[in-house]
């Protein structure tokens, strides 16, 4: 195996680029949960596109509908006029999703990116109550975009946008804080006293767990109590379930077991299914008061999109990949617990639910270097967390068992490998 | 031939919805300049995706190359990693369109939408200067997101942020004046004056042809002096060719026959040619300050954008496209000239360059009523400006002759119609 | 005693007028603790105008100097020219109360009133850090101005702005929540967490006791700690100790207990000593950084009060009023004590420190109906808090034990009354 | 003669004092139109505390109405309590200045300093219109205060603001451009385009001749034109009459000749006619929109002031001041347009109206070099416009006409000195 040439991306490409950084390879093809480089090596998969590729790459069933559809030249791109891809997603996405939950949410199609569903929901929370600020968490991640990235909190993404971000009040997290802090009750304060300075919001934006601020689940029970101080106080509660949901945790919505029907919501990433550019935001149909076009964008009509997505749904005709995806989740707790006890000088903390997944390392630079290794054994794997403090693991929801836990042997070792290295630079005397 | 049923768009999908409200039909298949309705009719596309499909529906070239990359399992999706499909496109990219062009930009993927381009082009003029205030023109739309929706002129669209939009300071637009007022002049005397209120920018955002704004084509002229300005001042230029490049006014970039080099440019639309979601900025290597995933997106890497994008710079290897442009331009002018002759009583304005024209209609309503006019007759056509008061044609730019011909002929009757109806309306006294 | 005649206040003078609704009098002459009506009767002041007259009405020394001043033709408006009057007060204010406490502040003059002061104490904050946040806590004011609006707390002033009020983050005051929490503890977890969403901040402003936030006092450990904090992160700390400073609670800072110099102080209300208005803003000279007028205000240079002002630094030459103000504190905290013991139905809360006091009434309506009932015995008192529930006690610190002694037997009996009335109020059956 | 001794102004003052740099002397006393200084020296006035002494240095009716109040210990502070100070203020204002030119505005009292009026004002038009935008002009100058700094033009002195500054929309003031461009036209065509990017202002802030910004008078017909379409366009026009207010012009109010009654008025500087500290919002009956202390301040009663303030009123019982106003501003005239025909090589523009008045000199320096020689022969005056360039004349509306021809007499021979010099400095050559 030589060397891959990176060349064309040091001398064209922006100095911007990043996992190009961690994973110096070229890849070309991709199959389920493997994806190959340019130099015949076959990597495990356990970032899926940073959650964008749920069900693997390259779905035969979806391949075969996307190649049916591009064959037969069926229209491409029609902005939001009406299209026969676009009805059968919609009427499928109501079938399988909506109406089995009890939502009778109208789908809004806003840029077919993450970041444009998160703009245009906060957007829609504000025209709708005539307010402005938005109450988000700690290590929230909306997107890279003025709107959402006002509501992120990572410090260095922040930094990019060259203006003071506002009209966000960022309160703690669920766990964020020590035990006997109670972040609800903290916010809940705040409204009450009128001279808090908190302003009445337009909308709380929540991810039910949060994937790039460092896999941090909140539990049910706080999701709910969150929900009904929003029904309460009559704030709009957003849920972003750009990377928590499409199965991701288990459920096809992140939030169902915690029984609350949010009044928007943000979907992405493997909504397509197949790994292209889809968004959605759902919304409360007396919530849905943009007039025509007050929101738009010229990808929004992505019909190959809507094709593979509306094949993605048989998926959730049944229970059985929730089953699956609680399954493999464990057999990563375990994993992760297991190194854990095996490594107490790292600092380990196991996080996580369903098949969104990581270990804290306490040891400054010890997740970046665990992933690092990771690669060279052959996993590609990142990390997360304001830090870069917690190896993350995203794999396909599909991926097979063997091939899990060949993975998470890989990441094991490279743990090991780590630890042995920080270990043997530590000065004897300390 | 039959209404089209288009009641699951009414039920399932978000008011927000418009061209299917211009456009009653479920549009199924597509090529070249033709668009296949259930109902069976076809039409032809004097909208082409708001400019997005300036190589016409299903090119057969690029849809063979997107075909065999889908076959062959190619990587869809790779966030920004090196993949075969993004070198490709570097490479052809730099020597098709940069290199010819004594261009170095470096190329910035942000998410594959219009407007995350643009967001990106702000937070790094922003970076870049340590300034705020960005200047953008009269009419200017550069996209939905906050930040983008705050340099757009349009205020029904701004109405919806919900919020202030700040940090932006409104110039007319090259002729959004009358004569004898110099919109550059006044420009610069704010800046000169330390007490004009207009504090430094960060820098300047302009289209060369305002397409949604309502067809507004700034002279080459104009456009120098700006770039000249913008260098005499330090702020950097961000021309947004996001409707105006890839041809659609003659050359590749907009801006060519201005003989200026902006500090960065922003590219989306038609740049995959196959109306797949993809966004390019093109950054001046010196200005290239972003850290690595300071701006980022989860869709930056949609491979199948790029395979169809690679294949779609075949038409820039000479220069018989843009002759095709200046030609078929020349034929709607033509046209478009006649129908104004033929009814002042509209109080008719030709507008545009290549083929990014318009008419402008002073009579309220009317240019509407010949856009719906013309989808009865089998053309698509869209209004833009303010008020929508610009009947606009934006053909593929391979669209035959003889097919654009039948179109305008169509639009003919149209206006016709409508003037006739116009003219039955009034009071016989009047 | 005939009632007032008020009707030329309701004829001509804006709506916005508030205390004449609470104390409906004309009010003519003034001297020490007690204020005289048009009715010709006496009140005893326990507001002393807000705490703009700590060293009682009209003083004679002060008044002495004051006429004498005037009768020579003393300069009166000099901008920020040099004068006699202000050289003699910048000599004895270093002399009396800078050199004693160690502090080398420079003495800036902005406009003479609180709000000016904030507002330049904000500026240079963001000036010399490049930064925008400020840190303020809830329930904190700081002024009406725009960008001292921006860190007061109170929701119903906050709403006159008309507009978002920006770039300042709301941390919970020393003991606005439960035992448990500590404030300082989550600040600084905020400023760790480089996920947090909070941007490092241009510095913190705080009042040592909130006044107008309900009279609440923060212990000098959590103020020490402030600053500690302050330090580390290197934040700028603001005190603003334009109703707390002058001798109010005590020293002639009120954060000298804490042991603490803070970066920059506001001082307004009490430091003309005769109600004159005036303000000052002390920085640390290394953060002295404004240009030669970069802040200014017509009336920065206000020789009257500057001559009286001089002459109030003799209250401080020892440490009598201190002491004074000490043991008249004591007073009022045992007669509060008593109130609060012999009404616990009243849900009594009893606060403050030195001669800034307060009772809390859980009870709604309580606080004011108190002080109304005061108003007839004859006693001048206000209300604080969010909801106007404390009843404050702000009498000058020169008020004779005895008339104080009066009026809280007055304030006393005022609680009784409105203690009888809601018991007389409430259903037998409650 | 010694030079005076600055020294405990550099070692205790903030370096943001300026006029003392300009100015360097210890003045002591003044009457009339003259100052003295420390060494025994009068100097004539032509700064007048910047307009806050348009009659003079302690007037004697005032001072004795000062004296008789102090003496009797009227009350000094009451912030917004009835006192029979302010109540007789009030009904003579409304006898001697609203009641006769049909005003029935509201007086409402903020702090007592101009840009606490100007604050009040621009929050209660975002109030009472629910907008937020403000139009604002070239060279404005409204305050140092956020909202207020946000409206002022000066760069320098935003850059304090240590913010970005905004909700502001800066349109060119009267003559700002060259002829043959309408800045009235401008800003409706602003208005009138629904893409222009102006959102529909919450109103828009004017001086009718800009002190600060370089003596910039706009016409009456100007004036009544921007009335006429605030009018159109219901837009409040706010009136910032601080500086050219109180009869600097000519008419108590600036704005009376253009047959304008503007919907809010601020008031500040001359107000009180002896230079104490006091400020007034105007305010249309039906705009008075606060509730009770929703705006407020603490030294909004300064009694001293609304003793001189009611005694200076009777300078407007007939039209002698105005014509007195009138004269002396044709003999400034007249003297400035003869230094202006005798030094072409300067550059010379004269300006102004009434007893606001400067020249503008286009060599660089001049105008600062012309007061600096002015100082020397005993005369005081300042320079504007945002780069120094103008050289001011605000002399009391009192001073006797030989008084000013001295003055001036001054002033010509330092305008022929400057020239001199700067005639001998350039090379021969040139």
């Amino acid at each position: 195996m030589t060397a891959p040439n990176l060349d064309v991306f040091e001398r064209r490409e922006s100095a911007v680029r990043s996992y190009i950084r961690s994973f110096p390879e070229i890849f070309t093809t991709a199959k389920g949960h493997l994806i190959h480089g340019e130099s015949g090596r076959a990597y495990i998969d356990f970032f899926a596109g940073a959650g964008a590729l749920n069900y693997g790459h390259n779905d035969d069933a979806m391949k075969a509908a996307l190649m049916e559809y591009v064959a037969g030249d069926g229209i491409a791109h029609a902005l939001d006029m009406g299209t026969g891809a676009k009805a059968r997603f919609l009427e499928r996405f109501h079938e399988v999703i909506l109406s089995p939950r009890g939502l009778e949410h109208k789908v809004l199609f806003p840029g077919p990116t993450g970041t444009n569903a998160v703009e245009a929901a906060l957007k829609l929370a504000r025209k709708v109550t005539g307010r402005e600020k938005i109450v988000s968490f700690t290590n929230a991640f909306h997107g890279m975009t003025l709107g959402s990235l006002a509501v992120t909190g990572n410090g260095f993404k922040r930094g990019g946008a060259g203006l003071p971000l506002d009209n966000t009040v960022f309160m703690p997290f669920a766990d964020f804080l020590d035990e006997g802090f109670d972040s609800l009750s903290y916010l809940e304060r705040m409204l009450e006293d009128g001279g808090s300075g908190m302003d009445l919001p337009a909308g709380v934006i929540v991810e039910t767990v949060q994937g790039e601020g460092g896999i941090n689940a909140a539990s049910f029970g706080w999701l709910k109590r969150l929900n009904d101080l929003c029904a309460r106080w009559n704030l709009p509660l957003i849920v972003d379930d750009i990377q928590a949901g499409c199965g991701r945790t288990g459920p096809f919505f992140s939030f169902e077991p915690a029984g609350i029907k949010p009044d928007i919501i943000c979907l992405s990433k493997s909504i397509s299914g197949y790994g292209l550019p889809m968004a959605l935001v759902l919304v409360r149909p007396d919530m849905d008061l943009f007039g025509p076009g007050e929101h738009n964008g010229t990808f929004r009509g992505n019909s190959m999109a809507f094709v593979t997505a509306t094949e993605a749904l048989r998926f959730w005709t049944d229970d059985s990949l929730t089953r699956d995806v609680e399954r493999r989740g464990q057999i990563i707790e375990d994993a992760l617990t297991a190194m854990a006890e095996k490594h107490p000088e790292l600092q380990p903390d196991v996080r996580g639910r369903g098949l969104m997944r990581g270990i804290g390392l306490g040891v400054a630079g010890a997740a970046e270097a665990v992933c690092a290794e990771a690669f060279k054994g052959g996993v590609i794997m990142e990390t997360s967390g304001p830090d870069s403090e917690v190896a993350k693991l995203l794999p396909p929801l599909t991926i097979p068992d063997e091939a899990l836990r060949e993975g998470l042997d890989v990441m094991a070792r490279a743990v090991d490998t780590v630890a042995a290295r920080i270990a043997s630079e530590k000065p004897a005397a300390a």
